[in-house]
């Protein structure tokens, strides 16, 4: 990673499909011309980290009610508009495969493969009481605003979604 | 368009009335005081290029979903907050109207003839199975992440809406 | 506040407690290091700025409709996802509180104590027949797109959230 390498940063907010995959795209797109590319995982935007069937022990109730309530990782986001109780979701994700668009699982990984950095937040993971080893592997470490700042003021593009 | 003209990126990925007016506004603004202004409409902003009274043959039955269930043009979007069933959307108008705020459709004619270049995402088209007939004539061209990648990063302002 | 200061710029537009709380903790992490901070108020982010048992007569019907819809202040603010008629918000804040992150209202005030410039948006303000006198001290200015878009333009960090 140069120094002189242009760079773009993102925050992801949202815990919705369409939003998550706008935003890999964008990161995949970026990172394929040679840029650097960061994204910052918030509130919301922290389900698409999650890895599925990981059991942690010792959480508190309210802990255990943001596990329930929260996506459980990248395959089960839905719409933001048109979810319609999952028909809208499943409909969007069929067509998207039939037009062969990338999904998100697979957008993740090409962005592992580019060398996207994922960073998740310090305070979201302590609000939810989200532990490390419930986070995908892809991701490189737990930050807090001041590396986030810090990140996006060297970058060319910085995008909230 | 000269290459020391200060730029300005925006997404347009939201499909609701007072988002879309947001973009227009600070496009307009930013077009105003001479800057270069592109637009970049991609998802449910697609809604906001759709022409009104287009019928196109041979779509699938997916595509024709699509078309029935966005809002056919900038003139039927609603607002995000407070639609109510159309009725705060409506209210909304007309509020703006009397304080002689422009309207969507008025604040896009305005960004044509500020020269704002509208540019519809591809891939959105593919999926959505929205053809180019469909879209305002005001559209400049249909483009991928790659071009938006490369403008955002000239850009001094980039925002995702 | 000297020419060298890098900027960042946030137009906040959403009027949930979570996206209040982002743009929040991003102006003042910035602004903790250094950086010179503007945010800018506009539509259901006005909600953030109202300042609480303020009467105003004179008002038309429609703007006490608005008076009445928007809520009150930033304590009043309601989270985008899990609002659950108001448990979800509830627990949420409990919970941040437990957990010792800041309240909203707190972050104003850490804002205003580190110079972060509050500016409301003319013509949201119009729109809605919100008076300065509603408005919270902290507010520097009530200022149009132009203001915006000038202070953007000299931004390392520019978001929509």
């Amino acid at each position: 990673m140069s120094e002189d390498q242009e760079r773009v940063s993102i925050v992801l907010f949202s815990g919705e499909l369409d939003k998550a995959m706008a935003a890999f795209i964008i990161a995949t797109g970026a990172a394929a011309t040679g840029m650097r590319v960061d994204m910052f995982f918030t509130f919301w935007g922290m389900s698409v980290l999650r890895k599925k069937g990981v059991k942690v022990e010792g959480k508190s109730l309210i802990e255990k009610m943001f596990g329930w309530m929260l996506p459980k990782g990248a395959d089960r986001l839905a719409l933001s508009k048109m979810h319609m109780a999952g028909m809208g979701t499943m409909m969007m994700k069929n067509v998207m495969k039939q037009k062969r668009v990338a999904s998100l699982p697979e957008l993740i990984e090409i962005a592992k493969q580019l060398g996207v950095n994922l960073h998740a937040c310090e305070m979201s993971m302590g609000v939810m009481g989200i532990r490390r080893e419930e986070l995908l592997d892809e991701v490189k470490d737990i930050v807090g605003v001041a590396t986030y700042v810090d990140d996006a003021s060297r970058s060319k593009i910085t995008l909230f979604i």
